[in-house]
């Protein structure tokens, strides 16, 4: 495989681009895109080249294009392209010669760097460049782009500002706002999203070093959309010249701004870019630096002592980008299926925040994940004015999520049906049902795990009560049979467009049922004024005679003869298929080159785990043998076509023993964005798979896991990983764990309640500070 | 001036690039542009590159992207994109090593071809391509792309399609409408624009050429707003892998369509496309060759016979420009300020066409002058409107005008102003108000040189009675002097933003209303039905005595004592200012990088041909030492910053017998497009200055002009000059002109009426067929 991605040897902060190439354009502005959860910046190059997706976005900022299009993250303004002329040519690495190239981000300080040497027409100049958002100041973005005339004299042309000509993919969501150009070359422009009426204020100051350096002549242009400032200078052999562009944004939706007019937003701006002037590039890249030690990686470590340090690296690498994507700060927002770092899925909430991410931010950053799922309190609304539109009762979430008030937001058309020419339609909108079930887990879990009975009291019983009536309004009976089922749903492999009875979707409505039936009876045993506060709202009597009566008879596919749950009522009696032919690197890529989603329905093909996940999320339910043969059924039929499947199987694999196999999944796995594969990443860094790499370490080989409320730790290390050592929050206490081929130790450094948990060789417990080891060898 | 421009010698047809760089792809995608009047296609190059403007525009099709900006021709879905990868590498003329380059315009067949030799990684590749917006079938445009790997053989992966991600710097106007792929590769897209709601249909037969081509798999993707085929072949070496890509376009909006809903767009696509199947690249490009011979060159030779042939060129260049940019079939439209080749004043029509086109059509197409005038009648309302929103009556008209309702259409904000840091207001739109008379300046001129009484009885002479109606309100009454002024307006000198009695409008206005009362006594004494019928719907004894009153009260700025019009009230007291530090090539540049609007306003310093033009149109009015006194007064004050200045300069000095400084000005003039400045014609051709190489062949060097009725011929060809043919409609009879430093030969070619004229010697008659011969030395 062609890669020019490099891991810097034993050095498990950094990756780097070891030389350039403008067909990998994507991969780079997605692995290496920068962020702070408010805002997250694509790592586009500083010069423009065909082909690039120069993507800002900031969390929650959605606009809908037109009545037909869906509501999406809108691409604001850029401030990191420069044009820059060196003695009458344009920098263009295309052109001249580049040596000793190199491109590096840092997850550690979160900052960017590139460095070469560009030869064109006998002169040699050095680029170095650097840029982050800030960690510190939400607010704050910096660049800074150094050039050497390394021999001879030079003269420099360099075009810098705000570029408000950026669209989604040719979408453009903002009007043509007021531009302004101030005193000390700061530059403002105001910009607003046309449908939501949000407005962005975006202030620039552009530094620019003295020394060796003669400033000519410096033009500033307001253009459409655009407020470019244009500055020559004469430079010194040996000498660099340094621009510094010190950027704030703010909008009319930030929680932290009170006055969110436009001209209160642009005196914020501006008296940011005031406060900011004292302050060079290298103070507020520390204070960054030292704000991802405070808040990150020495408030929760994770290392991991490998053969390679790249896996120590991926743990990094997941946990800078899950904090670059993660809206940590505002509860009216959650993660996008691709961060804030592509235009893929328009910056969507899917499923993955509560199956994929959460369980890392529920053992980590505890607050986080109270966050993420306050979100879908606040989307109650919309859920229930899908059901309500749909016929149903209750709350019903959308499969794809954007504003608290949107209700659902995924898009009715997709790719090209190769047979007929047509669109093909995307159903996952109208009948991907699971999701409600999948908030009502996620919810469910964090409670479980930390006790936050605030939480639960304020929000979190009242979803998982409205998403229990809403399966038992959903259901169909059989009269046949005398039986419910539920008919015509996508489940996780969404290969299958109508399924019947998808195991993974009935058992997760009867357990969503069940789970509000056990959460009323509670209620009203043991907190009498909260069960009349929610009767109140939501009649639970009805409530619990309706589910009562249902629950019993609502249809689960179970293992049959061969210990095989059937995925749904058609799927075993479907045609077989050997999936080799189709299958390059061990990924089965081209299927939907030769066939289309009607002839792949018809035959044994899953896009990705669906029973093999309903397994592991209900692990204590199903015999080790029935996992087993599942897993020998399934997993040759399973394409791996989402990035949500191999985590999964690499978990499974590890829980089922199989150490080996665990590592080749998880391999696999951490590639997906990190890895050498060039084209997989265009659209957007893969936040489940990002999830995923925590669930592997922690949840795989840390072998942790959370069932009904009880923690259990069975290390699964993997030959190649010699110690691994974390630290988890479990009911409000945090725990050091460190593990290795032979010990397992928990110490708890809050050390204010007794911990209990089940290990090899039995149950446990920890108490005060006391360090508890178990030999596993 | 470094320029990559050619003119292959001896070659009036002929213009080309010699060699690529990617500095100046602006200047080539203007000049190179294609186009029918209906639709406009900048020459983007095959392959993209950043900073290429890749335009197409359909004429008349406006759509307003919100309410804060102006409606703007929208920039419709591309299909003459591609990429090409070969071997593995894309097909970049920055990588890699490019000879035996060569890109030429043809202007006579309206084809333009592109060839070059690829060498990278030691293979070389033999590019050709060729493309055509057909001048027969206005719908068709086509493009043919030819690749031979020269010593061996080759891969090659090409994607071509309907690229809907286009956008207007940024602004998105159509919204993500239907694709559809068809049987034979016929790639079908909709659109339809957002505030309009005009549906485009745009439909793409993909073709391929078999010898030596191997094809291998081909893949068709729906994106965004894009429809895209990606096609791969193995090319044995020496063979041509040929791509042909015939497009049809529909619109909602366009004049020749009955059904214009979306799916009979679509059907009458997908009709078109089937009927061009059987026609070769070629076919079509000869029948549209054939068309430009019927219609332009052989119907209206204008020949040359100079020094150098790029004086023969320019007017052939000129010509073809006039043909791509005018939509001629279709009076709802007219001319933009930059045709249909860029994106600059955004498809608006000014005065230009009035002042500066219109002779062209008068004397070449009198069915176009017709139409174009039409238009003027048409925009009526929008007119009228804009006369009551303003508190005036009658009709006044836009400054920028766009589809006939939308009255005005100038933008309110325009550059930076260098002194505040604020965009610049737009003053044109409210003040500059010639424009309406130069409306009835336009329709007057074409009644008068073609006797077209049908156009002046039911629409002509409606707008000449509403535009004097619209005068007489306009007046501002000055007590003291107890006269009538026209105070606070933009004449066409634009750095005089509020000037008081500018020559020009208090000429023209009076003018207007002079032409009002001369047309009210005419009807009443000639045509009373007409005059009852237009009596019934304008009151013309209202107006007529309103008119009468005013009209002998209105101030004219007359010549001073040193026989010098003054320009306005304050022109002539203001500083003066030597210009000279501000000239780079005899062109002033960089007045506006030292001063603002406000600090230019206080000096004499022009922009364009103002009083000097005044003394143009009404050439009969001023003595030869007026016009003398004021061209040695006002042209070193003027910085030709627009384009419409040159060209009466030209035609201003050849009437005052300075045939040298006449053919300098005419050199300048002519080169502003089609000459070595690569920078000048970014946004789009220079339309009204297009029309003046018509212009300064006919009127300056040809001598040709009708004044209040009659027709003049008065040769004053430049010494470079040998001689000038060309044929000119008058009174419906079609003359032959020839023209040398000796005599001057008029053939009446159609021979029904005779025609009188003026010239060298006094009075003459062409009877019949007759060739009169007039000798000049």
């Amino acid at each position: 495989m062609e890669t020019t991605i490099r891991y810097p040897k034993d050095d498990p902060w950094r990756i780097s681009e070891a030389t350039f190439d403008p067909r990998f354009l994507g991969k780079y502005e997605t692995i290496f895109a920068l962020g702070n959860g408010y805002l997250g910046a694509r790592a586009a190059t500083e010069e423009r080249y065909v082909g690039e997706k120069r993507d800002t976005f900031i969390a929650g900022t959605f606009d809908r294009f037109d009545r037909d299009e869906v509501t999406e993250l809108p691409n604001i303004p850029d401030v990191f392209a420069v044009t820059v002329i060196l003695d009458g040519q344009q920098l263009d690495l295309n052109q001249g010669e580049v040596s000793e190239y190199d491109r590096t981000l840092n997850v550690k300080t979160g900052e960017l760097t590139r460095s070469f040497l560009w030869t064109y027409a006998g002169k040699q100049y050095r680029f170095q460049s650097s840029r982050f958002v800030s960690f510190k100041q939400r607010h704050v973005l910096a660049e800074r782009i150094s050039i050497t005339p390394v021999a001879a004299n030079a003269n420099i042309r360099l075009t810098a500002g705000i570029d408000g000509q950026m669209t989604n993919n040719g979408t453009q969501h903002f009007n043509d706002d007021v531009k302004r150009l101030y005193p000390g070359q700061v530059l403002q422009l105001s910009a607003k999203t046309d449908q939501s009426e949000i407005y962005f204020v975006l202030t620039s100051e552009h530094r620019f070093s003295t020394e060796g350096v003669t400033m000519g002549k410096t033009k500033t242009e307001m253009l459409r959309r655009q407020l470019m400032s244009t500055y020559t200078a004469d430079i010194e052999a040996g000498h660099p010249f340094v621009f510094t562009n010190i950027t704030n944004v703010y909008t009319s939706r930030d929680i932290d701004v009170i006055y969110k007019d436009r001209s209160s937003l642009q005196a914020q701006g501006l008296e940011t870019a005031e406060a900011l002037k004292p302050f060079s590039y290298e103070t507020l890249q520390k204070e960054s630096a030292q704000a991802w030690a405070d808040k990150i990686w020495d408030a929760m470590p994770i290392t991991i002592d490998a053969d390679e340090s790249r896996d120590a690296l991926a743990i990094n690498f997941a946990r800078y980008h899950l904090a670059v994507m993660t809206p940590a700060h505002d509860p009216r927002m959650n993660i996008g299926a691709k961060g804030l770092s592509g235009e893929g899925y328009k910056g969507h909430t899917f499923w993955d925040t509560e199956i994929f991410m959460l369980p890392y931010y529920i053992f980590t950053y505890p607050e986080v994940a109270k966050k993420l799922e306050t979100y879908r309190f606040l989307s109650l609304g919309g859920a229930r004015r899908k059901a309500s539109d749909n016929g149903y009762h209750g709350a019903q979430y959308p499969w794809e999520s954007a504003w608290i008030d949107d209700g659902e937001s995924t898009p009715v058309w997709g790719a090209t049906d190769i047979v007929t020419g047509k669109a093909t339609k995307i159903w996952s909108g109208f009948i991907e049902q699971h999701i409600t079930a999948d908030v009502a887990y996620g919810i469910n879990e964090y409670i479980q795990a930390t006790g936050d009975q605030e939480f639960a009291e304020t929000m979190g019983h009242e979803v998982i009560l409205d998403t229990a009536r809403f399966w038992a309004s959903r259901l169909d009976w059989n009269e046949d049979k005398r039986q419910y089922e539920i008919l015509d749903v996508i489940g996780p492999d969404e290969y299958k467009e109508h399924a019947n009875n998808n195991a993974f979707t009935n058992h997760m409505a009867k357990w969503n049922m069940q789970l509000g039936l056990d959460l009323i009876k509670k209620l009203r045993d043991t907190a009498p004024a909260e069960y009349t506060r929610l009767d109140d709202r939501l009649n639970l009597d009805q409530l619990e005679q309706e589910v009562s009566e249902k629950i019993d008879k609502l249809y689960l596919p179970e293992p049959n003869a061969n210990d095989v749950i059937p995925q749904d009522d058609d799927y075993l009696s479907k045609k077989l298929i050997d999936l080799a032919p189709y299958t390059v690197n061990g990924k089965v890529g081209s299927l939907f080159d030769h066939f289309n989603l009607d002839q792949v329905d018809q035959m044994q093909v899953t896009k990705q785990a669906d029973v093999i996940l309903l397994l592991f999320l209900f692990e204590k339910h199903f015999s080790k043998d029935v996992k087993l043969k599942n897993w020998e059924y399934y997993e040759p039929k399973t394409t791996h076509d989402s990035s949500l499947s191999l985590l999964t199987h690499t978990i499974f694999a590890a829980d089922l023993g199989d150490k080996k196999m665990a590592y080749d999944f998880y391999q696999r796995a951490r590639d997906i964005d990190m890895g050498p594969n060039m084209s997989s990443s265009d659209e957007g860094i893969h936040a489940a798979s990002i999830g995923g790499i925590w669930s592997m370490t922690v949840f795989g080989f840390g072998g942790v896991r959370y069932l009904d409320g009880n923690l259990r730790i069975v290390p699964n290390l993997p030959d190649a990983w010699h110690e691994l050592s974390f630290q988890i929050w479990w009911h409000q206490q945090k725990l050091a764990i460190t593990e290795t081929h032979d010990a397992l130790k928990i110490k708890n450094l809050t050390g204010t309640a007794d911990i209990q948990l089940d290990s090899v060789g039995g149950s446990y417990t920890v108490s005060g500070h006391d360090e508890l080891v178990i030999k596993l060898a």
